[in-house]
């Protein structure tokens, strides 16, 4: 069975009806169905918005990723950019356009995976969009909130700030590797550092905050950029899984290059004073936490060479 | 000069310059740049958002359409749903999928469609997403406020109710036949209700209101959803620009085919208790409100078979 022999609203009755089962959550006033969703945040809030897209082709392909997993990390990438800013997840809205003949058991997993993350994060399917295209492309925007003037920027970094990565590095971008070459599927969905993020956004002495999608290289670029700043990262330091150099060279890969350039981790990157140290931190945040180097002052020659993703 | 010209990080930036030249207001705390945009709703205020995507081929063809059109028209169908909660916008985010080979004059004039639409409405650009696709694919979230509890519903439609339009009907339908068959091109920006709905929203005795995005028969359809009630319209009383019977013979087009199911006039449908009238309706909300049928007990024959604007 394919998406146009269920219809536009035969598929948004499935997907309603999905969501149903999981249980509604007392901050949406009106989920899917209307308009628009309602949510309430508490009193002294601000909120929170963050919208990225998943294009077949270009961020995922069918033959290398299942639906299921495609919807968690699709979820996972927002979330992760709440957790950047500091804030809780409300709920999110998804605009998915995909060609009419895209199995409807496609569409099944792709919503099972973006649920599974959303019961597991507090962040419910509150409203969407469907369309036919030639190619899929699945559009989310998270919602959520923040204490008032709490929101963890990108611009906070100072000189002689030390600089800190939550968990490790290049897993993700080893599995993609190996999947583009033919050697098996993408099955990684990491966690969105949620409940760090919350805790960095009450600490003081934190500076610059930014989740790792890009590739540390690109991503440090985007925490400094307009400041007269730049960061000397020891990367023998970078925090990275137990195996990965000796798996990365039977790979035919270069560990550093992954570790610098490979995107997707979904760890928070962040600068503090230097009085904050490696194990208070992590005990604070209730996840593994690295020191991989610090800002200094002055713009680094050859800034905006370093590689990242880009799109064009 | 193409996007790949420019690169990703090229046109974002190109676009953060044009967001700029606009100004912020005050409830944007943060706005493009960072992970996420921060907003500051009022005290005492519900969030709202709402999600629609406009895709090459689907929704529109950049040869009938202008891209600044385009902008202006894709940032108005968010709007409008804004309108129909009865919500005052704050922001939007836009995520824009398109081939690497675009000409970047048509995103410059994409981009003055949208930042139009969001000056003259006072809700602007607070973050997006990039990516290169096969396609065209503008999604845009728009996000308003309003006051707790006071959020328009589709659902609140009662027997008894008399049913209202705001302004005229068709006019959008017919320009887009025209311009499907060659003759001339997509140039009509609609007006999101947005004072209309407010001023709703604030009323007694108003019951479900909904905006027409898909069709008169569509949209109804919609708002009379899983209850047990019906609609009885006068069709001879649905509003209509000046010379449009006309105009559709002209056109080979069946006037009341293109009234009942011609979408995209993004006016409001709501039904009101019976002591509200269309005068006293049309000073209060400052539009032109045209009352056309009226909400009877019981499902009708032939319900949902209505025609209607459906994508599979």
């Amino acid at each position: 069975m394919n998406l146009s022999d269920l219809g536009e609203f035969g598929v948004i009755d499935r997907i309603a009806r999905a969501v149903r089962r999981m249980g509604v959550p007392r901050h949406v006033v009106i989920g899917m169905g209307d308009d628009a969703a309602v949510l309430r945040p508490r009193r002294g809030e601000d909120l929170v918005a963050s919208t990225d897209a998943m294009v077949e082709g270009v961020h995922f392909r069918w033959s290398t990723m299942s639906p299921r997993t495609l919807g968690r990390r699709a979820l996972v990438a927002n979330l992760s950019d709440l957790a950047a800013m500091g804030a809780r997840p409300l709920g999110f809205v998804c605009a998915l356009a995909a060609p009419p003949d895209t199995p409807v058991a496609r569409i099944d997993g792709l919503v099972a995976g973006l649920l599974a993350e959303a019961e597991r994060h507090g962040c419910p399917l509150v409203g969407g969009n469907l369309s036919a295209a030639r190619e899929a492309v699945l559009t989310i925007t998270a919602l959520g909130a923040v204490s008032t003037g709490r929101a963890l920027r990108r611009s906070g970094a100072r000189a002689g700030d030390r600089l800190f990565v939550t968990g490790v590095l290049g897993a993700a971008a080893l599995e993609v590797a190996r999947a583009e070459a033919g050697r098996g599927r993408v099955r990684r969905v990491p966690t969105p550092r949620l409940e760090a993020g919350r805790t960095l956004a009450r600490l003081s002495g934190i500076g610059g905050c930014i989740d790792l999608s890009d590739g540390l290289a690109s991503d440090l670029g985007h925490l400094l950029e307009g400041a007269p700043l730049h960061a000397e990262i020891e990367v023998g330091a970078v925090p990275r899984p137990p195996g990965f150099d000796a798996a990365c060279r039977r790979a035919r890969l270069d560990p550093e290059d992954l570790l610098l350039a490979g995107g997707e981790d979904y760890e928070l990157l962040f600068s503090a004073r230097p009085a904050r140290g490696e194990a208070a931190l992590a005990r604070a945040l209730g996840v593994p936490v690295t020191a991989i180097g610090r800002i200094v002052r002055g713009r680094a020659e050859g800034e905006g060479s370093a590689p990242g993703w880009r799109h064009f």
